[in-house]
């Protein structure tokens, strides 16, 4: 059986415990992992219909048939729509019953969800996410692999960064630098637009990369990602132009001595808050606690945010196949700030490290 | 009065003439236009609440209240919410009635809609965009500006990927160089992923860059554009490489000849599909009617694709302020294909492009 037929049994069989009739999946990571096909939503509408019984029927316009025949393995059937068409007329017949429960996926568009609706007289709606996150969350030995190419882009992108970090350059270029040298080494696309902090900026951990020029003394954190094959990587870290001060240097050894106790903490059967839990202590214990402001991390794989989430109040207890980041953070407002991010896989051997470009505090 | 509150004020004109009590808008080009406020949509929910009536409110996730606060200018009132929370008690409050008629951003994430629908109980629902095409569709003259800056830029782009076009360099290699530039040269993202097709690929309108390498006799097509403040750039030029066959030449005259009639039909008054024939017609008289297999053009600004759509069947007249590409193209299946796209504006003073890299066929 095919990847993607047996990704389909799996969602057919959560379907069924759960109640729901259908499932519509538009353009988006949940597409590309139930077809292998992946287009970008536009104004014309693509939907993936699962019934919870039976073979799955793509809609796409007609302009996308070569594109969809590229993948058919016979596990669904193809239906497509010329412009001057209503698509809803070729949901209709599909289908069956009333005030029946549909799952709709998230990132649909509203203006088509509202098409859609159209052909599912009298149901209820809810999301897809927990249907799809049961099977996105456990990735194979082929996605595991994937993640780990995409993480070896990332390190080795960062040393070349590491190379061009000198005072006078601006965030903005080495912005750029970096988008460049991901695609050079292979990354389709970016993961998210890459994030440059410099001196004061890096207090915020959301800084929108400016103008500003580094000088001696800052520090820089550099956060970014590549897909590759379609999976996310996301790491980042913080550098030191020149001498670094007995404070950053205690902070930053708070930030690095939290990253490994996340690592450490990661095994089956551990909840996610526990995880949170063991960093944000390492950081309390150093004196710094009020200062991580956010999660330790979030789930990643075709999405860049994706469950299961590391933080305060989640139980989800982490399994094998779980891939997410550990990203723990300091940040002294108005003066500096410090990340230290890795993306981990739980395989059956324990957590192993996506990323692995040196984690000491680098003088550059 | 300044720019947001004056298009809030022409909105709620056009919701009341069409008995629309809220329009609901997510973080899109509709979003930035209402507001000034740029941001990316994510699991977390961002809403831009106008009522027919009264002050707008936005609602956002507490990390962007410092961003949102940044563009305030008394136009709005802005809520926040943290997480943990539920961002549907904000808006509970704020919607009176029932049964009457909400307005959603098409472009909104189908999971955010199931949300927001919480609020709107008894509510009917529709497409935000018949009440926002009206105003985004005709241009004031700060947004012509930002267009023509846009397209200056791609114009430089293109003399810069004139010069390395040569055999042996891939679309990919093309393509990478075509995004380094527009970056280099002040664009802040691209408007989409550029085409660069090359020999028999050049035959689909939409064919993806691929690792072909260009060989003497190749026709290149490229079409890119990046974003300058906010608004779109695109522009489509075909070069061959190398001495052109006159069967090609042939073709390439009748584009351009179809590029120049479309720009020359443009006038206030004329309807969209009058000036698809105009081009239309043009390649029909040449003797390749059959073988212009899209549409005209399409509106252009904030959004690449958005009214008026210059293709068969739309009545829609055009007036001063209106912006749209006007992209004709001859694709003969499996052998190579033609097509020169210009963004044009409708001013006071008649039709301008705002693109003018030379038309004539270059042989590079």
């Amino acid at each position: 059986m095919n990847v993607f037929k047996e990704r389909i049994k799996r969602i057919q069989a959560i379907m069924k415990s759960q109640s729901t009739d259908y499932l519509v999946v538009a353009p988006s990571a949940n597409f590309f992992y139930l077809t292998g096909l992946r287009t970008t939503a536009d104004e014309r509408l693509q939907a993936y219909l699962v019934p919870a019984e039976g073979k799955p029927v793509m809609v796409l316009p007609e302009m996308y048939r070569e594109a969809a025949e590229d993948v058919e393995e016979n596990s669904f059937e193809l239906l497509t729509w010329s412009d001057g068409t209503d698509p809803v007329d070729l949901l209709l017949p599909l289908i069956k019953g009333h005030s029946a429960l549909a799952a709709i996926d998230e990132r649909m568009w509203a203006g088509h969800f509202l098409q859609v609706r159209k052909a599912f007289s009298g149901f209820e709606f809810t999301g897809a996410a927990k249907i799809m996150r049961q099977v996105r969350m456990i990735k194979d030995h082929n996605e595991m692999s994937l993640l780990e190419m995409a993480g070896r882009l990332t390190d080795k992108v960062m040393a070349e960064v590491l190379k061009v970090i000198k005072p006078d350059i601006s965030e903005k270029e080495l912005a750029f630098f970096v988008e460049g040298k991901l695609k050079e080494y292979g990354a389709e696309e970016l993961s998210f637009k890459p994030i440059v902090a410099s001196g004061p900026n890096t207090s915020s951990p959301h800084h929108h990369t400016s103008e500003r020029r580094l000088i001696p003394g800052d520090l820089v954190v550099l956060d970014f990602g590549g897909l590759f094959q379609g999976y996310c990587s996301d790491m980042t870290r913080t550098f030191s132009v020149g001498k670094a001060s007995a404070e950053i240097k205690k902070i930053y050894q708070a930030v690095k001595d939290a990253n490994e106790a996340g690592f450490q903490a990661v095994c089956a059967g551990i909840s996610c808050e526990k995880v949170d839990e063991a960093v944000r202590d390492t950081i309390s214990r150093a004196g710094y606690g009020q200062y991580f402001i956010h999660r330790t991390g979030h789930g990643i794989g075709l999405d860049i945010h994706e469950d299961p989430f590391i933080v305060s109040g989640n139980q989800e207890t982490l399994q094998t196949g779980m891939t997410f980041s550990i990203e723990p953070g300091i940040y002294i407002p108005g003066q500096y700030g410090v990340r230290i991010e890795d993306i981990v896989g739980l395989s059956e051997n324990g957590p192993i490290r996506f990323n692995n470009f040196p984690r000491e505090l680098i003088e550059a």
